[in-house]
């Protein structure tokens, strides 16, 4: 750190991705990402944009909002297009906490809505989860703070019902409740559905995962008109030239070929129950997962010690070493051949600890 | 706005970008594009990254800094990557400003600036550039100020000497002094060169202009390896996965074949003089540029005159209804053949105007 750097940043600890380790190729299960390329039609529409770099992107995003419009049945003016994710909560952070907002999530969530909420010197409760890594939602009902819900969580996998979400949303009508869709598209419910019944949510998703575009970078915000124009006021009072003119094409193309995403989904739906048996059978306890990873424990092994013995065999995984937490790996789920390359190598892995 | 929008933001105004109108096609010399498609070697990088969407980008961006250390003769970790310059800036904005420390810029400049000042809720000061639009340094000497200058500025092209630039940084050693050399590759002199005599400087570039990536939204900050781990701390807690795959491998290709760059600067600064040549023709005077771009005025008709017939006949400049910038249209330097088109108009403008 520089001597010049704000003391309002002193207590600043930045989020820590995903390792992307270089130094040999591993069957990669560790950062939530799909095992299918990208839709074909995505990959063309990136070309023809790659001969045009010399012109600035539409900062308004118009045709992919419109395409996206018309695939969930809402207006382009209730969405906002940001560069990953990560873009539009730090925006969420920004404009709807503050000294008398406070901003409230679990205790085992997206590691990164801490860290938003320090970056923007706005201070958060952190609310356990149950005995179950549930989220409670009694803890959450009229509680008068900017609320942040993944859903399904992470790295737990456990989804919230839609109801239930709605219930959040109702009882807190003075503020807003973000929830983080990152992962709906293997089997949770979306709350896109209630962005004109409430005013007061907003819902985030991404390409990364589903939509097989972790590389390309883009994330979006469905809510009412009034939120998403405070959204393009942050971004345009930021970098309005967010999206560039590639990945723009390339979401359009795999909205155009939506029907790509829906079948990688059904498979790697199926290829999470297929992991979450075999796992079973080797003694291993995996909470129940809507999402596209798994969170599993062994209780004859730290989970330390299998990502180690893992990382050693050419499969990484993630583990998070922090109470309650550590004795769990977190598994994405790829394909087929990736899950039984997992099983096999967990299965030479505990013999050879016999 | 919602009503859930924070007070803080409360005198927040976004900044406005250059209009893009999708009504017909323009000779467009409104936003200081290239006239130049990128590198064939980007656009080849480009699509080999579109085919590997699924995985996340590295979030380091390590070969594209090592490429770029190796062109600009300095450390890999003297430079971090961001989304398009705007990112930086704003960046700088949060690290090196709060209620002790303001800003300082010109009051002829980058519009931008006043723009991220507000969002970071930092107090600031705009010192007036003097009769000539130059920047005076002596009104930079020892302010005590974090101080932001667009070398060469902009929307007047004037471009500052290093050793004037030199001056200010060394007299402000208690404070960072962004230089944002948007431009400089058509002619100004970069002060990277000076980032290891000095611990307070910040240079800020992009690949928007001279290197024809607008469309792809790449920016670079160079300094002291401090400052650089200021700027991956801001980026790491807001987007660590700020620059996506195509992105990143066009400007891998794009420095990889520099000389295409290096020719396509000669020829814009060619027709940077043809076009002032033949504006003075025509009874307008033009302030010196150093940029991709003239600031030029006639004293018959008003700024917003000539832009609104200009755009009547298909030629986009940019116009400001602002005082002392009102009688003055910036016009971007395309290809000679736009250039043409560009005084032909003016020509059948002024006479129609008889």
């Amino acid at each position: 750190m520089s001597k010049f750097f704000s003391e309002k940043y002193k207590d600043l600890i930045p989020y820590v991705p995903g390792e992307q380790p270089k130094d040999m190729k591993y069957v990669k299960l560790n950062t939530n990402e799909s095992p299918f390329e990208p839709s074909k039609k995505a990959q063309e529409y990136a070309l023809s944009a790659a001969k045009q770099l010399e012109l600035y992107p539409d900062p308004d995003c118009t045709l992919l909002r419109e395409k996206m419009a018309a695939l969930y049945g809402i207006d382009k003016d209730e969405i906002v297009i940001v560069n990953g994710s990560d873009e539009i909560l730090n925006f969420a952070f920004m404009a709807y906490c503050d000294n008398k907002t406070p901003a409230a999530f679990a205790d085992i969530t997206y590691g990164f809505y801490p860290v938003f909420a320090k970056i923007n010197n706005v201070p958060y409760v952190e609310i356990p989860l149950n005995e179950n890594f549930e989220i409670d939602i009694d803890d959450y009902i009229g509680i008068n703070k900017t609320i942040f819900i993944a859903n399904p969580n992470a790295p737990t996998g456990i989804a919230l019902s839609l109801d239930k979400i709605e219930k959040i949303i109702a009882s807190n009508p003075n503020n807003i409740v973000v929830v983080d869709e990152a992962y709906v598209d293997f089997g949770g419910e979306s709350a896109v559905k209630l962005i004109n019944k409430y005013d007061n949510l907003l819902v985030t998703q991404t390409f990364s995962k589903s939509r097989s575009m972790a590389g390309a970078r883009l994330g979006m915000g469905f809510a009412n008109k009034k939120i998403i124009q405070d959204m393009n006021t942050i971004r345009y009072s930021t970098n309005p030239y967010n999206i560039n003119r590639m990945t723009m094409a390339a979401g359009i193309g795999t909205i155009e070929d939506n029907n790509y995403t829906i079948n990688n989904c059904k498979t790697i739906i199926e290829n999470r129950e297929y992991t979450i048996q075999e796992l079973a059978k080797l003694g291993f306890e995996t909470l129940p997962s809507k999402a596209n990873f798994v969170f599993t424990k062994n209780n004859k092994f730290s989970g330390e010690y299998l990502y180690k013995k893992l990382k050693e065999n050419g499969v990484l995984v993630r583990y998070f070493n922090k109470e309650r937490l550590n004795q769990y790996l977190r598994i994405t789920i790829g394909s087929k051949e990736e899950m039984d390359i997992l099983i096999n190598k967990l299965i030479k892995i505990m013999e050879e600890a016999k």
